[in-house]
């Protein structure tokens, strides 16, 4: 699929078939995750791939919005190790660019994703990293539900022209 | 240009030739960046797009690391009103997200750009909303530097088995 066409149609997909994803699938993706620009290339990005159903079960009381986990063969945790990081804070935004470049890999490779927020709300953060059993310097950041689509979302376009201006905020200062 | 391709050929550029970008070209930046994903779909990004070489130079003193806004013929400032946030602190992610796409897109476009930070640095943050003229609302989270690159960057792996874990972080606890 075209990298913009892959960009442009990618939703997020909440339900799941039982088709499992391959190890090949899931090297697709996190590949595409690791080869995000980061921080003076600080790459504190770190990931636990959960398959088994009563660990992802385990995931899904976490936090109130992991529904798409209930049919989801396959669950990424997306952390940082904060020991990696050069600057503080930039953690959540070098770990942010590593999903979407996942969430896009996958759609293009015909699964389907969600990306469901764990970082910043802190009752989160440490039940997740309870879950998984992570020391404390490691931050969990997201959680990503991953799978083939039970079906595929229709197209929709989110550009907002108002969105954009031109030379400076409050109007064009070119 | 595959997405899988385009994602893990994508390089910082930070050296651009005097060709313009054309406004066909941008369109495709934006809407690859307004498609990205955000926590309860809050879309907080707004984006200021700078032509002008003076007020590009005037964003190159706002933060120590826009070397390559000296010869990009543009500069977007990625914002966040945070009017729209509905989850304190997401939109930090969701920006994060945005630009991730918009990235991707340049590349797959055939331009070059690369990603400076802002956002949490305080004093960097101020400096720039002086430098758009932006309300206090408005939270500069980074800049981009867009243009046509002198020379394409080598491809690179940085994919670190290591740093996937199976089952939990401590092992494989499948």
């Amino acid at each position: 699929m075209e990298a913009i066409e892959a960009i442009m149609t990618r939703r997020s997909v909440r339900s799941f078939t039982e088709e499992a994803v391959t190890d090949a699938e899931l090297d697709v993706v996190l590949r595409a995750a690791m080869a995000a620009p980061s921080a003076s290339n600080e790459r504190p990005w770190r990931f636990v791939v959960v398959r088994d159903p009563a660990a992802i079960a385990r995931l899904a009381r976490t936090t109130p919005f992991t529904g798409p986990l209930k049919s989801a063969p396959v669950a990424i945790v997306v952390c940082a190790d904060r020991k990696a990081a050069k600057y503080p804070g930039f953690w959540v935004i070098d770990c942010s660019a590593a999903i979407e470049n996942a969430l896009v890999a996958a759609h293009a490779t015909g699964l389907g994703a969600v990306w469901m927020g764990v970082h910043p709300i802190a009752p989160f953060s440490s039940a997740v990293r309870r879950a998984i059993g992570a020391p404390r310097h490691v931050a969990p950041h997201s959680l990503v539900a991953l799978g083939h689509p039970v079906a595929a979302p229709p197209r929709v376009d989110r550009f907002e022209p108002t969105w954009v201006h031109e030379g400076a905020w409050g109007g064009d200062a070119d």
